[in-house]
């Protein structure tokens, strides 16, 4: 089965969660929970949606998932002030699957320093960091290069899903 | 009367406003909040403290203030999606008139492109986005470089206020 890791931490955007991993579920897809804590109730900084941590990020090994989702809010800048996280994005950026990031999720990007060269997009606030971390920044609502998809906001959810489902079904197909 | 300028938004680390606010009053220092919106209350994201905004940002002349004062927590990134914030920082930064910045507040400095040789400190998940910003990152509880003041976090408030006084006195002594 096709495993989706969800990087994820407190105070995450709600929809940018819970729409793309509805769409990813309904698809047949499985999805793995990381975050600092095992059995962790992390909640969304709107709705508080509840999402519960299935391992331990430290503990997860990259080579086990075959793509990446790193929702945004403040999630991912919660997350990138420990070690771990920045570890596991590293790794999985190096192995060339499929990462989809969207909103303050490129913040990790650059933080695993795996920006550079690459086009990609975020939340307006963090174009600047885009940039200066070597990135072509694009105010696009979805920008795909290579394995990494990228989405600017909630409004570009529909995009960003449909690039994220076409990147899957080829991993499936490929491992079928 | 020396007027220090707050720029503020919502989810503000509350300590990293209130403890500098309250030493630089005590001290018979004046202070206006700059926002995004004349009268809002904006609260911080811990005890939910609550600012009321004198001015709004896009309204505020930087030559009125002989200081800048930046707290942390969300609001920093808040702010900086927008580009009255960004502006006034970049016209601050480019007076020499002294600005103090902890915590996240480093992101509105990297925003206006105003880091890029300076030494500076700041939240560790921002550690990567200050030095792509050109910024030579110490990580110590207060950085002083020119007329830049950059703490890390809550914890290192003390050593901030007394960095911020010390520079605020010669500012006063000056104008005398």
């Amino acid at each position: 089965m096709t495993k989706i890791a969800v990087l994820i931490g407190k105070d995450f955007e709600d929809s940018e969660y819970s729409q793309p991993a509805q769409a990813f579920k309904q698809a047949g897809f499985d999805l793995v929970h990381l975050g600092l804590k095992k059995d962790e109730i992390v909640t969304g900084k709107k709705q508080n949606t509840p999402v519960r941590i299935d391992m331990e990020v430290d503990a997860a090994n990259p080579d086990d998932f075959d793509a990446l989702l790193i929702p945004g809010g403040y999630s991912p800048d919660n997350l990138r002030a420990h070690k771990g996280p920045i570890r596991f994005v590293k790794h999985f950026m190096e192995s060339e699957k499929p990462v989809f990031a969207i909103c303050h999720g490129p913040q990790l990007l650059i933080s695993a320093g795996k920006l550079e060269g690459r086009k990609a997009t975020g939340w307006k606030s963090l174009t600047c960091d885009i940039k200066y971390a070597g990135a072509e920044f694009e105010d696009k609502e979805v920008v795909v290069d290579g394995n990494l998809v990228t989405s600017r906001q909630p409004s570009d959810i529909p995009a960003f899903v449909e690039a994220c489902l076409k990147m899957l079904e080829k991993v499936r197909d490929k491992a079928a």
